[in-house]
């Protein structure tokens, strides 16, 4: 199953698709009390979700083209969590871009956050920042949503605690991310947190190991990987952040991105206004993003 | 003025004092509504704040051996910003502990991030994490609160945004901090950020620039700077990060550390279960953090 944020007329509501996004169901209308996705997340009961594809039969379906695709999470509670060159790919174009910055070994997995006070949906544009940032990259990632606060959990249940999958756009400033040498300024600036287009469920989306990951801009295809070529896993990441830190129920967690991105090209092709990048991930469906 | 969060009873409760600790009041009792810090910080108007010495007067003062202190913000919505090397003494230490971690060039200044499910009040024990954690370090840091949302503030209007100020000490897990490369992981575990004693308001604090900091362990003076020698302000920090980042009204910025932690000391010196640290800052008070 998978769940959609929207604007419809003038409110936010959650969305309930139990075929794919073809027929959608506001969870209200549903009857259940779900104000926005943090609150379904938080409240939703086992017996409530095996229940709803039951609840959808006879209701009558929200018709797309009334409302506004948002981003799953519009405003998460907590920032992001990152992981950094977590694709083997990546690390190399990375390494030759900025050795400084992203040279030299990396036996740990590299974690970083990104504050968004509030997350783009898909349609919705990323700010240029022109003679602020001169060096505007995408990095299409698969990220995790936890369906309940953990700690200390074992990789080997680590997954039992994913809500679901979504993608994320890991808008990044180069110029601004290196120049401060932790890279947080760099990747949180308004409007560079591209998300969606839902959330979809493990048992929708299978292994999270095995999925065709993509990014195109202005329809060129820029990165074409697959998660599998992932370092660390999502369980790994889970459970190595989780060892000491509580993680919230509704944190996400973005998984890396691999080789492609506009600072890895030769010469390095940054995003300019009146650009398009779409990200793709097999079983979730796509990202579009409008710079401008 | 300044403002304490305490457990009173089984509630949490907001506290005004208008004399410097020595009798606090019961905000709601003061007839304003505020449940916690953020509501008030979020609410508070300026004719309210103008009224509160008054109100105070005949009012009844909470004893204070009837409740426990917490951080002022026991839950901040938001991960901490905080600045990285922004002393210059400390910025020579931290670069011969460890020269990858802290060495090189630094013209811009380094903003990373600290998630805080829960802060730690006034004599709350920071966990040792004996096992995973082999280099447990203390950081008195000066830290502001943003009184309102901001973006594309200018410096010379940056400190009006600020609600006040608090004392937090950036506790960090050396050996976790560096191996991740990115400092996020051993600075987010839980219990790595005590915070307090109070929230001291700009009118009551003077210049956040001529401040005198200290840290002991175990009475032992360690750390003994004043804020003057801060590299980056406050109002710098603030415009800075604002210039693309809304900041949230709520978000408490972090603003780095003298020399004299553990890993400055020769050989370096960490905290180990059974000590105490006591962080000062003049006109703001002491936080006591005993390690457990």
């Amino acid at each position: 199953m998978r769940f959609y944020t929207v604007l419809r007329g003038q409110k936010e509501e959650v969305l309930f698709s139990p075929d794919g996004g073809q027929n959608a169901y506001a969870i209200r209308e549903l009857g259940l009390p779900y104000e926005d996705m943090d609150r379904l997340i938080e409240g939703l009961t086992e017996e409530e979700r095996r229940s709803l594809p039951e609840r959808a039969k006879g209701a009558v379906p929200v018709e797309w083209e009334s409302v506004r695709l948002l981003a799953p999470i519009v405003r998460p509670r907590q920032d992001l969590i990152c992981l950094g060159i977590n694709y083997r790919d990546h690390a190399s174009e990375a390494g030759s871009f900025s050795k400084e910055a992203f040279g030299g070994e990396r036996p740990y997995t590299i974690y970083f956050s990104k504050r968004v006070s509030r997350a783009n949906g898909s349609g919705e544009p990323v700010p240029s920042y022109e003679g602020y940032c001169d060096s505007l990259d995408y990095e299409a990632e698969l990220a995790c949503v936890l369906g309940r606060s953990v700690k200390g959990i074992s990789e080997a249940e680590a997954e039992s605690a994913v809500f679901g999958y979504t993608i994320v756009n890991d808008i990044t400033a180069r110029n601004i991310q290196t120049r401060h040498k932790q890279w947080y300024l760099g990747k949180s600036l308004d409007g560079f947190t591209p998300m969606g287009p839902c959330i979809v469920t493990p048992d929708e989306l299978g292994d999270p190991k095995d999925l065709a990951i993509s990014s195109r801009v202005n329809g060129e295809i820029r990165q074409q990987s697959n998660t599998k070529y992932m370092i660390q896993t999502v369980a790994g990441a889970i459970a190595e952040l989780s060892q000491a830190m509580t993680l919230e129920a509704g944190t996400i967690i973005a998984m890396g991105t691999p080789a492609g991105v506009g600072m890895g090209m030769q010469p390095p092709c940054f995003l300019k206004k009146g650009d398009e990048v779409v990200c793709e991930i097999e079983k979730i469906g796509t990202l579009r993003s409008p710079v401008e």
